[in-house]
């Protein structure tokens, strides 16, 4: 995919996790060359994060122009939105489009539920991880994971890791030293290693 | 202050810092009993960080009510506001009034722009120092520190920082178990020394 300018479109509803979304697109945001990022939900406008903090979708579901890549995060909404069919046929749909997609934290439950991780391997958030892989039967799950790259499906444990998983993205799709030069710039001490994960394990 | 629910007002201005806002927010919004989240800018309504997403200020400046918390995020739209005379006498005196000042980034060289941080120890991101610290002649700049905490004054380096520091503060305010049990929950692998900082020595 390196060369084209790919359209980008973040997930919102009703109490998803703030730095799950601005993670992600903290970092994807400094590549204007590269990606152009935009929001959607079920209705354009502000979407509020369970934090508080309301962001604006510019996109509605229908109105979504195609994309590229898909971000879907995570938060205590994705517990309401496994019951949203329209929302679940979107995101079936919009995933088998793309040619890249991300989630971080719960949004592989949210994900898993409309089907289109089935025989994919996924990770999730490691303090809701029963919940999540119970939405999804069929997705291979691994535990121990700071993010998984399953070629299109790449899937973050909790909220932190998407930054990790998203530098692992750029340095996959566009170039290793541009991922560095960006986590340098944001003073990010990036976990490079996917099979390093702290906190799979119970706290001590 | 421990006890009491502390009204936090955090700055938006055109093409701030999305992370600069979103990391310590993520934090501290998961606190709804000791903190309540609002964003303030020169007009109310969605204001647009440099990556393209668009927060909601719930206040303008002449409307926001008191603020025991003032977080300032940093972001290329600092070197404007360093001239916006309106948003500076706003900054000092919300700062006098206020409990606790945070500053992400190149947060701390437009608040040291407004006078609020003469005589104080400070720091900012190593890749804006020059620019930042030249906005404050009369502060202690401190370039080795992934924080700086000066008692009322808590300044962060860059971006990915501002979530160690953010933690820093909840420990020191409330409680060090709460911001274990925080940073656990949203796996991020805090940095708890605030003077080790990676990023001050150029990249090798």
């Amino acid at each position: 995919m390196a060369g084209a300018r790919r359209r980008l479109g973040t997930l919102l509803f009703p109490d998803f996790e703030l730095l799950d979304v601005c993670g992600p697109l903290e970092v994807l945001g400094h590549l204007k060359d590269h990606f152009e990022v935009g929001l959607v939900a079920e209705q354009a406008g502000p979407v509020r994060s369970i934090q508080g903090v309301a962001l604006v979708a510019e996109h509605d579901l229908d109105g979504c122009p195609p994309l590229d890549v898909l971000l879907v995060p995570g938060g205590l909404g994705t517990r309401r939105e496994v019951d949203n069919v329209r929302l679940l046929a979107w995101l079936r749909a919009r995933s088998e489009a793309a040619a890249l997609v991300m989630t971080v934290c719960t949004g592989s439950g949210l994900l898993a539920r409309s089907g289109a991780l089935d025989g994919r391997r996924a990770t999730s958030n490691k303090r809701a991880f029963e919940w999540a892989t119970s939405q999804g039967p069929h997705v291979d799950w691994v535990r121990r994971a700071r993010w998984v790259d399953d070629g299109k499906f790449v899937t973050s444990s909790g909220v932190s890791a998407g930054i990790d998983m998203t530098l692992h993205v750029v340095a996959r799709e566009i170039d290793g030293a541009l991922a560095e030069e960006i986590a340098w710039r944001i003073e990010h001490a990036w976990h490079r290693d996917p099979d390093a994960d702290p906190f799979v394990e119970p706290r001590s």
